[in-house]
Parts: structure tokens; sequence; C-alpha cells
């Protein structure tokens, strides 16, 4: 049995003295390594297993005592975690205090820059590379970027920035064909194209050598020759990124050490921009996610013999999304569905399956996305984007520009509202309610449970305006008692129970938070209301009326930031009628939520069940 | 003399039975429509004058009372609007009431899609050709965009996306070689190449000939048509599009009604995505303006005769910024500014001259800029991005994810901030402080006047974390006495003036109406406070506690929408302290404020200094 090689790396200079051999068995090392941690703690597995080779070779050929690297995304970055002194910490990887699943700059000095969003890469990567050049420095700075990830406009953007100013910088492309789930765009065919392209450097001197034999071949040859670049295209069947000034080596194979180690050493002596076209396999050297790539991106923890999960049978809000989104398509034809490559995140998969023509998966272009949306809107359709939150934001001035200064009828399902948990600050959905509070005409509700997704998308397509349906990651509470509404009469809010003196406003799935602290309060004389603010914009303002007439003490509860939620329009709403009530805004104070499992989370901000309890006491007594 | 065509046209059917000859002098007639029309009201001109062919041409083929068009950012649409009824209505162009300088849906049936920031166009009519797939609609759907807007990452998401689907819609890039100032970028160096292509078609048979006359060209002539592809890309110097997916016409003279017409028809006719590159020059037809279309671009009242508008020699808050970037740029080589797109708006073109090797345009491309100086910054450099209040909010996730969570010490100098005026409701900065007001770490400082605007620039670079100057469109108001500040000691809120009773707390510009308000009350008992919040965020809590113990009642005032200004953050403040003092939040309730002279809009909004006067009587008077 080889001698376990990770056990000898203690910085990563160790790794620098190994052979090609060792480092084979390096790779190995790592990947069991990677199985056996994430087995336990969950977490991004088939991406980093796709990238070992990569990263040891990029760990070979550069020194990240002086150069840079931005891993986009960067939730591959795990074995750049395990090479820079954190292989001991992966017990607790992704967990409250734990390291982080991303880079991150408080963590290692190694990690440059903190990624999360996707595309960033080659944007702050060119920003290091240019603060160098003016900085008279001598570091390589490299991004590496997945071809998912390349769908992003802003890659784009970079791109075309760093090929005009040919800042010397290294891109490395890491084509796996996959975004989260199967990769789609016109990029996509077009790397494919670039992928069969291996042959091509052959024949370049193949022609060379024909058209030099005869004088027609001279001739075409000559004339050839003011068309210098095109003929470069007879080797590669295309130049994108040349074309945009930018110098390509590839198509590699992203699990050959050597060749990797080469083209980067080669890539490193080019005085401009390079990008590198590396092809890995997600899952690598892990049978199991080897096969079902989606399934391991991102993973809780599973049976590392079988490969099999903790089957969750419980609901989910994205599950029911998912179900009665076909539900309503069956009855209404003019009901389409887009994701930006979260198809199986967002609960879309059975509907793309059943309405192959009705389902439209963007990549990852949330931007795009939304006016796509707003297009089809103004032309008879009733489309809905299915998103995550925190990736909703990249496309801020889209719903506000497109959407609702317009007032297009687009659903917005906005899914992982909320905490999401491990992932950390960069993905928790904690924005939502209050940038769409800023916006004109769209509407905002919340499903106070599961069973209730179906009934506000089923109104929200209804609307001939702008409505955005918030909900959380998972599913709904253990043992708490809900009646699900049955249908939106009006716009009014809910009174879940009659009280007196204080009312509690929550919304979404705090609600059931609410509910679960009425039991909490161990006080016979403490009876408060409890009111399900399933309207988030508009607000139930004659509901506040009621209650502020009546001199209830209020306390609001969102899983969103403070800052111009619903507490904050509940306050202001109420200072502009001149009532003096007291209230209490419940949510996040601070806009930075750090990583852990989401009920730890809700201790700590004050949004736990106990923690609406012991409010609702003090409010009680403070009246008294 | 030539009969008037234009006098000729009550619908676009009249153009329609035009012939060719009729058509050249309807161009002819129309551009000088546009010339004395803009020339008395003000807008954009050179690209209308750039586009007059091609709409011409547009409205000739297709039939918009079935088929679709879409304007990229929409400020080209003039020669649209004369087309479609709206010819008596110019003289209303751009002023309050009268019609828009970019296309309205509210305005006339002929406008699909209200346009206004960049690069939405393909996305917008993606939407609609889908939507008529699915509707089992034949109409046409076309998007019109400037080579400027494709810098735009979300124009690329589209055109991966329609590329990729294949579905059948007609892309009109229009090339003027321009954005709004010079264009940059790997795409701009892409498109001269194709500029330079048209000998290319000719090429192709050339070659054809050449390689079946010999029998080593037929060998090479069959190895080379297994790279059938390859070959294409002999003809035109690339096939960026076509890689894409997307069929590509041209280059063709956008300024030859025939050629474009014969295109347009062919085009039609292709069942999939197709891209026509027209080339035309903007100001086309009018000297002054081709020989410098960036002054031209979009202009104030001018001499007809001459070119010459009146020359505003009134120091701005832009020039100002312009003017001290470079004082300052000299002292600290670290300091780098960014642009997209905007060298001359934002003040910046003097700074391009003197540092070009420490000055960045990138673009249209908000996002990638933002995140470019993230990097920047993360590597030693200070980086300034100059923008417009408005287009910021393409980098709201970028602001957020990128700078704000990792804390990095970019310096945003947000021009145009509060209302602009005449471009409308697309274009008015007045988001900034609201979603500012949600991001972590960010400082958040505004300017009372042009003079201040060095200082907190200054002051900016200094710190170690994120800094955002918020300062209006134009200068100073004449005739209010106001005390430049010398230097910021620290965060505390200046008092301007002593008072009683009341405090009216103002930011920005707005601190010269509070000025001038003072003047207009007419009561020697009323004797205000007046406090500039120059620290939009942090807030100087320890003066709102002063002036809230004091018993003061307080006036907000900004040049912002109410919800989650400063205004709103003062008054969620003082609920959580609880004091009881009452507040008034002065600033677009509204979220929607459209076109007008910014003195009629601040009237009718209630900034004015007048309503401003009325508002502290009131507030006396309540205490009495």
């Amino acid at each position: 049995m080889d001698e376990n090689k990770l056990d000898k790396i203690d910085t990563f200079y160790d790794l620098k003295r190994m052979n090609g051999e060792d480092l084979e068995i390096l790779a190995k090392n790592i990947r069991e390594f990677l199985i056996e941690k994430v087995s336990k703690t969950g977490g991004h597995l088939a991406s980093n297993l796709g990238v070992v080779e990569l990263t040891i070779s990029l760990f070979k050929v550069f020194n990240f005592d002086e150069d840079k690297i931005v891993w986009d995304v960067g939730h591959q970055s795990y074995v750049h975690k395990i090479l820079t002194g954190r292989k001991g910490d992966f017990d607790s990887l992704r967990k409250f205090n734990g390291i982080s699943g991303f880079p991150k700059c408080c963590e290692s000095k190694y990690d440059f820059f903190n990624t999360g969003h996707s595309s960033t890469s080659i944007s702050a990567a060119v920003g290091m590379a240019r603060a160098r050049d003016i900085l008279n420095e001598k570091n390589n700075v490299i991004a590496v970027i997945g071809d998912g990830a390349l769908t992003g406009g802003m890659a784009f953007e970079a791109l075309n920035d760093v090929g005009y100013n040919k800042t010397k910088m290294i891109i490395i492309l890491n084509d796996n064909t996959m975004a989260i789930s199967e990769n789609v765009g016109g990029m996509s065919t077009y790397l494919s194209k670039l992928r069969m392209g291996t042959g091509y450097n052959k024949l370049r001197s193949e022609i060379n050598r024909t058209l030099n034999q005869s004088s027609v071949g001279k001739n075409l040859a000559s004339s050839l020759s003011r068309f210098k670049h095109s003929m470069k295209q007879l080797v590669v069947p295309s130049m994108l990124f040349e074309d945009m000034g930018i110098r390509y080596f590839g198509p590699i194979d992203g699990h050959n050490i050597k060749d990797l180690c080469e083209v980067l050493c080669r890539a490193k002596n080019v005085d401009g921009p390079v990008i590198i076209h590396t092809i890995t396999q997600k899952g690598k050297g892990y049978d199991f996610a080897e096969k079902n790539p989606c399934k391991f991106h991102a993973v809780a923890p599973f049976n590392f013999e079988s490969g099999e999960g903790n089957v969750n049978t419980a609901n989910t809000y994205s599950k029911e999304f998912g179900k009665k989104i076909i539900d309503l398509a069956e009855k209404n034809s003019n009901i389409v569905a887009i994701t930006a490559a979260m198809p199986d995140g967002t609960g879309l998969s059975s509907f793309s399956e059943k309405f192959p023509k009705r389902f439209f998966d963007v990549g990852i272009a949330e931007e795009h996305a939304v006016t796509l949306a707003a297009g089809m809107a103004k032309a008879g359709l009733r489309p809905v984007f299915a998103v995550y939150s925190t990736f909703l934001q990249r496309a801020f001035d889209q719903i506000l520009h497109d959407v609702c200064l317009q007032n297009v009828p687009v659903v917005f399902a906005i899914d992982r509202a909320g905490i999401v948990g491990e992932d950390g600050e960069t993905h928790q959905g904690i924005f939502d309610i209050s940038y769409l509070n800023l916006m004109p005409n769209i509407n905002l509700v919340a499903p106070k449970c599961t069973e209730e997704v179906g009934i506000y998308l089923e109104w929200a397509l209804k609307q001939d305006y702008p409505v955005a349906i918030r909900y959380p990651r998972g599913g709904d509470l253990a043992n708490v008692q809900i009646e699900p509404i049955k249908k939106i009469e009006n716009k009014s809010w809910e009174v879940i129970k009659k009280g007196e003196k204080v009312a509690v406003i929550a919304t979404g799935k705090m609600v059931q938070h609410a509910i679960k602290a009425l039991s909490l309060v161990n006080d016979k004389d403490v009876n408060p209301e409890v009111i399900n603010a399933n309207f988030i914009k508009p607000m139930d303002t004659e509901k506040i009326d009621d209650l502020c007439m009546a001199g209830y003490r209020i306390i609001t509860v969102e899983d969103n930031i403070v800052a111009n939620g619903l507490g904050h329009s509940i306050t202001t709403y109420i200072n502009q009628k001149h009532y003096k009530n007291r209230i209490i805004n419940l949510g996040y104070l601070e806009k930075i939520v750090h990583q852990g499992d989401v009920n730890s989370l809700y201790k700590m901000h004050g949004l736990s069940p106990q923690a609406i309890a012991d409010n609702i006491i003090k409010l009680y007594h403070e009246g008294e």
C-alpha cells in the first residue's frame, strides 16, 4: 500500500518537492480525504473531486506566497484549503464557527478574495493584476472559472475588458460541461466544439506543408496570409477568446498533472491574458458522484460506502412549488417557467420534463432571466421565475427597471428566502423583503406553511402586476399546529389567534415560530394576538390602524434584515399616522449572518420561538 | 426643391407606399425635422441622426401592427416616434407632461417595451418571440442594439440563450463604433474586424475556385471539408455570433435604404435567430454632430446654424469631482479611476488624459466595474468608480457581495444622485440611499455644495472600508449663502444654523433648499435649527439623541425615495430608542418620478424650498 502523501503535507512547499508519481498518489489521497470528510459534514463534493489534479498542479507551478488566485463561486476550493493548512479543520466544514465552504480572506492569507455568487472571479483577478502592474509587482494572478459561471454576463464583461487592455493574467476555464445542473447556452455549444478540437494542432502543420508544396498552394497561402487571423481559425474550430484578445490554450485533460503543469508553465510566460481550457469530470474518482454529479453537487451527509444519504421524505417549499406549478400549468397553457441553472434546487425538474417547450433554463444569468420574463409577460404569457433569494440580487436593476417601473405581471418564486445556514453570509436570503420594498407596483407575499405555496402561486398568476412569493429553504417546523388558508379573498392579514395587549405580526415561516412561541409563554395572563402578515407589500394598513387605535404593543418577526423589512415598514407607517404605539422589530440587525445551522442562527439573532416568547412577556410587563 | 415627404406621413402605411427615391427624400426631411426640433428642446441628437435610414427601412419591411420592436436604451427611438403618430408632439419632447425621450408603452401602442438602461433589448425581444411561438402567433420580433450596449453582460446572457434555443428573432446590431463616448472592449476590436470584412465574400469564391483547380488544392479542400465550420471563418474574420448559434448578416451600410430593406427581407425568412450588423454614423447628416458625436449624444438646446449651445460656465459637481480626483491622484499614485462608458459625463476625461494607465473605461459594464474595483482594492490600489446613480443599480449584488460583505475600500463617486429631470423615471437617481442603507460596512456621504466634493473624496480615499459619495446633476442653487466645510474631523453632522423647536435635517444639495426655505419663512418667531446630514450612513445618532431629548420636532429632507432613506433611518432609530418626537420625512413617496424640469418636480413632490418652509411653519404650529 502506498504511503499517504497527504500526511506529508504541512505547507504547500512540501507538495512542491514531490515528483509526478507522488503527486498522483497525493491526488488519490486527497480524494479519499474529501469523500470521507464530506460524507460526514455534507458540502460541495462533486466539484471538488473534479479539481484535485488542477489544484495540485497550480500549487506545483505557482507560489501563493506571491501569486494570487480567485476561485469562482468558490465551492470548489476545498482542495485549496487542504493544501493551505486547513486539512485539520474539515470536521467543522460549514458548521457554526467552523471553516467555510467558500474562500474567506479572514480564514487564511491564501484566500485572496471571497466568493460565493457566480462569475465574479475574472473581474476580481483583473483588478488584482492591474494593481500588480501599477504597483510594479511581479506576481501571477489566476482566476479559475467553471463553464457554468462563464454564462454569467459579468464574466463576459470582464473578458471583454481584459482582452482589450491585454492585462497579463491567467484564466482557467474549468469545463466540466455542467453548471449546477446540465449546462445550457450557446457558449456551452461552443465549448463542446472546442473540446472536439484536440486534433487541430496536427492539422495546422499538415496544411502548411501542403500549401507550400504547390505554386497554387503558395499563392493561396499568400492570399491567406493577409488573413492570418482566419488561418488560425483553421486550427481551432473557433477563436472566440482570441477574437476578444485573449490567448487560448487547450483543451487540456484536467486530470493529467503533467500536462497541466506544462501548460501552466507556458501560460506563466505569456505577456498578456491567457485562457487555459481544461476538461474535468465532476465527481471524478467517486463512482456515485461521477454517475450523479447533480446529486453530489451539494450534499447532506451520506453513507460513504453506498453513496446514499438519508432520503428526506418531508415536504419542502420547493417541492410544493414544483408540484403546484404543474397543476396550474395544466389548466393554463400560458404559464411558463424560467430558471437560472437551478431546475433541481427550485423544484422545476418535473415541470421541465412535462412542459419542455414552456420551460427555460437560461444558465447562470439572472439578469437576462428577469427581462426575458418581462418580455414574455408583455407579449401575453404568464412567466414564473423561480430563483434563490440571494441570487435574485443580481437582477435588482432588471426587477426595478424592466418589471416594476413598467408594471409587468411577472411572478417571482423566491426560494431560500431567509437564512439558508451552512453556506454562510454570501448565500443568506435576507435582503429580498428590503429591496423589493423599494420598488413600485410589485406585491410581495409569503405563505406561512408549505401547503399554502400553491394558493399564493395561483393567486399571483391571476394578477396584472408583478408579484413575488418568498419562502424558505426546507419545510415546516415539526409539531406546530397550523391551519392553511384556503383562498386569498383580499389583501387583509390573517388573524391566527385573537388576543390582547400585545400583537405579534409575523410573516412566512416566522408565523410558525410565533405559534410555537405561544406555547412557550408559561403565563395564563399573557394572551397575545398573533397575526400572519402574508402580504408584506402592500401591508394591511387597516389592520395596523385597528391595532394601534386599540393600544396594542407590537412585535414584528421576519426572516430578513431589519432595515426596510416588514417591521420597519410598519414602524414608519405608525409614525406617519402619528400613532405612539410601542413596536419591536425582530429580524437581522446585523447585515452579515455567518454560517451555521439555522436553529443556532435563529437563536443567536433573536428569531427563535423562545426569543419571540421572551419579547412577548417583556412587552406585556412594559405595559403594566 | 423636393416636396417634403414627412408632411405626407400620417401613419407608417404612407411610408410603405413610397418608392426608393421618396424614401431618400423622407430621410432628408426627417433629419431636418430632428435637428430643428432637438435644437429647441435638447435631447439625444446624434444617435437619432444615425438611425434614420435604418428606422425607415424597418417600417418599410415590417408591419408594426403585428410585428414588434425593442429599441435598446431607447434614446434612438425619435424617428420611430415620428413615424408612429407623434410627429406633432416633438415640441414637448422630454418636458413635463410631454413625450418621452425613450419608448413608453403608455405613449403609443407601437412602443412595445420601455427601455432606458442599456442592454435589455435582446432579453425582452427573446421573451416576446417565445410568447409568439407558445401562443401560435406569427409576428416578427426585432431588437435594435448598439455596439456599446452589446458590452453589457446581460446582452451576452441573452445571446447565449437565444443562440442555444434557436428562437426566431432578428437582432440588429447598430454599430456606430461609439457607446456614449468612444467604445472600448474586446468586443469592439472584434466588431472592427468584422467591419473590415466586407471583402471576404469575394475571397470565399476565389478560394473555392483556386482550390478546385489543382489536385493538391482538391485534397486540401477535402480535408478542409471536415472542418466546414472553419471554412466559413475564412469568409468573415470570425464567427462569434454563429458560434453561439446566431446567423450573421453583414456588415451592411446602415445608411443605404435599399441594402437595408434587402437584408431585412432575407432575415425575415430565416427560421431562427439572425443578427444583422449595420454600420452607421452617429450624427449623420449634421456636420457639427458628425464631427463631435460625443457632444451631440445628449444635448441641451443649441443654435441650429452654428451648432453652438449656451456654454455652461457654472461649476458642477461632476466638474469639481474631475478636478479634485486629479489633484489627489497627483499626490497618491495608488489612486485609479474606473468608468462604465461615461468618461465625459462623470468628469473623468482630463484624468484619463493625465493618467492613462490609471484610468479604466470598462464599457457599459457596471457589474464588472464594481468587482474589478474590489479586486484592485484588495491588492493595494485606491479605486474610485465614478458612475450615475441610476446605472449603479445594475451592480447591486456586486456592491453587496464583493465590496460590502468583504469590507473592501472601494470609493463610489455617485453622480446624478437625486432626480435628473428630463430623462424621466428610468433615469432618476432616487434609490441609491435606500439600497446602500441595506448594506454592511459601507459609509454614505453627501457634500452640501460643489466645493465640498473634493473634501469628501479626499476623506473617502483614506478610509479602510467602502465609501459612497453621492451628489446631484448640475451645480449649486443660485443666491444661497453657503459655507463649505474645510475638513472632516469626525462623523458628526454639521449644524448649519442653531435654532429651536423644529430641526430640519437635510442631506446633500437639499441643505441648500433648507437654507433657502429659511428665507421664505416670514415669521420672526419661527426659528428652526438646520442640520446637514453629511453622513447618511452611519448617522450621527448622538445628534439625533440630543434633538429628541430636547424635544425638537424633526423634518428630514432628501432627494431620494422616502422608503429606507435618511428620514426612515432616523424614524426607525427614534422608535428603537423609544423617543416620541414628531418627525416628517420629505422625499419621494411615490417610487416613480416622471420627466420634467427638476424645479417643477421638486415642487410637485414637496422638496422645493417653499415646501420645506411650509412644513417648518406647520410643525411650529403643531407644537403650540
